[in-house]
């Protein structure tokens, strides 16, 4: 008897490692889904002149690659790749994705579906919420920002970005989609390339947008789920079946 | 020969007439899909005390319906079933479709799915665009309106409501689609009760939301097209099935 308990007191102390194992990962599959938890990155530091170029032709309608910055002498050398509010790091498009891990400590997850969930959507604005997806061959960054593009008045901004040239992002889509109290909000778009700046993507508004009532329509406790779907486009893949 | 010319003549007109007449209705077939050319009706008579009280909950993010007002004494008579900004007709629920028909000259179209398109998006705040949609035996009303929420920063609003009451509106499912440039905006809700006041509806974000830019990138020459469906909700439907 003695014997069955102390296994029994072993089982549950290995159930109970795997669970802290996993709460530490912040990751679970729930319905057959990964489920990945994502803590804010929050900065009151912010650098508006980052993309200030992009910008500007962001507001004429017109969204040109960071790189094409004057400033920008070396062309592998990128400046606007880290995502990140606060972050001044410039560097190659190859080692962005240790970078963002080793830095930042932002994860990385595999799967064709996966769900995001953004803790502390009450936190003010700027705040990131940002994983990486790597999903057919290719590392994926999807960025939620909450901005006060209008003062007193935060949004949510949600965008997917491939960490790759523009060419290779024409070849997939991605799709956002939120699920809640019988409402339902997707978009699909073609990645953006991280060359371009989600700093100029977000101030263009060519992404998820929710203002603050919707994205609370859309929560649970504070968090937000969103689901996350790559596939390749179809023209391509047609392509690629030739 | 002569015969011939003036046979081909005579189809040339009625082709001709034809056209004229689907012109005038301004509402053709396209790929099996009925769609509806909706003109707006711009007003710069704005009347933002209609809804106060429902707008002043809707900051606390509650939404009564309209005739909770305390003004309005007879429980039939219900002070926003009129959705155009500038219009004060009161009126009972029963002919509001009369009303909408034969003082604002909104037209009435069925079918499954059709599309919605909106001219003169450029046109400034405030402006709607309004159609009525019959179909499972109701009649809804799709309102697109241009609204500055933020002084200098218009947006769009798109939101679908039954005319009828809330307990009729929540056996159904709306959806918005927005297709073009490689983007897809999907937008599905159960619809509002006309009783529920639209103004308060999209003072609290709980529609279709679309930034000027995002709205310009789904527009062609100005026009900006919806695709609309109905359904039955599935809770209901399957009640309807036991």
């Amino acid at each position: 008897m003695l014997f069955f308990t102390q296994c029994f007191g072993a089982v549950l102390d290995l159930i109970h490692l795997r669970f802290q194992h996993y709460k530490a990962k912040r990751v679970f599959s729930a319905a057959g889904q990964l489920v990945c938890v994502v803590n804010p990155t929050h900065s009151l530091k912010y650098a508006p002149t980052r993309c200030a170029a992009a910008q500007a032709s962001a507001e004429q309608g017109i969204l040109p690659p960071c790189h094409h910055h004057e400033a920008v002498h070396d062309p592998q050398l990128v400046p606007c790749t880290c995502p990140l509010f606060s972050c001044p790091w410039e560097g190659h498009l190859e080692v962005v994705v240790s970078h963002l891990r080793q830095t930042h400590r932002i994860n990385i997850l595999q799967g064709a579906e996966i769900v995001f969930l953004a803790t502390d959507m009450h936190l003010p604005a700027p705040t990131d919420w940002i994983i990486m997806h790597s999903w057919l061959g290719h590392q994926f960054l999807l960025v939620l920002r909450k901005q006060e593009k209008y003062e007193g008045h935060p949004q949510f901004f949600a965008t997917m970005m491939l960490i790759g040239t523009p060419t290779q992002a024409d070849n997939f889509t991605y799709r956002l989609e939120l699920n809640r109290n019988q409402r339902r909000l997707k978009w699909e778009a073609t990645p953006r390339s991280i060359l371009e700046c989600v700093d100029s993507v977000i101030s263009d508004g060519d992404c998820l947008v929710l203002n603050t009532s919707l994205a609370q329509l859309f929560s649970d406790n504070g968090s937000l789920a969103i689901g996350i779907a790559i596939t390749t486009s179809k023209v391509h893949s047609s392509e690629a079946e030739m």
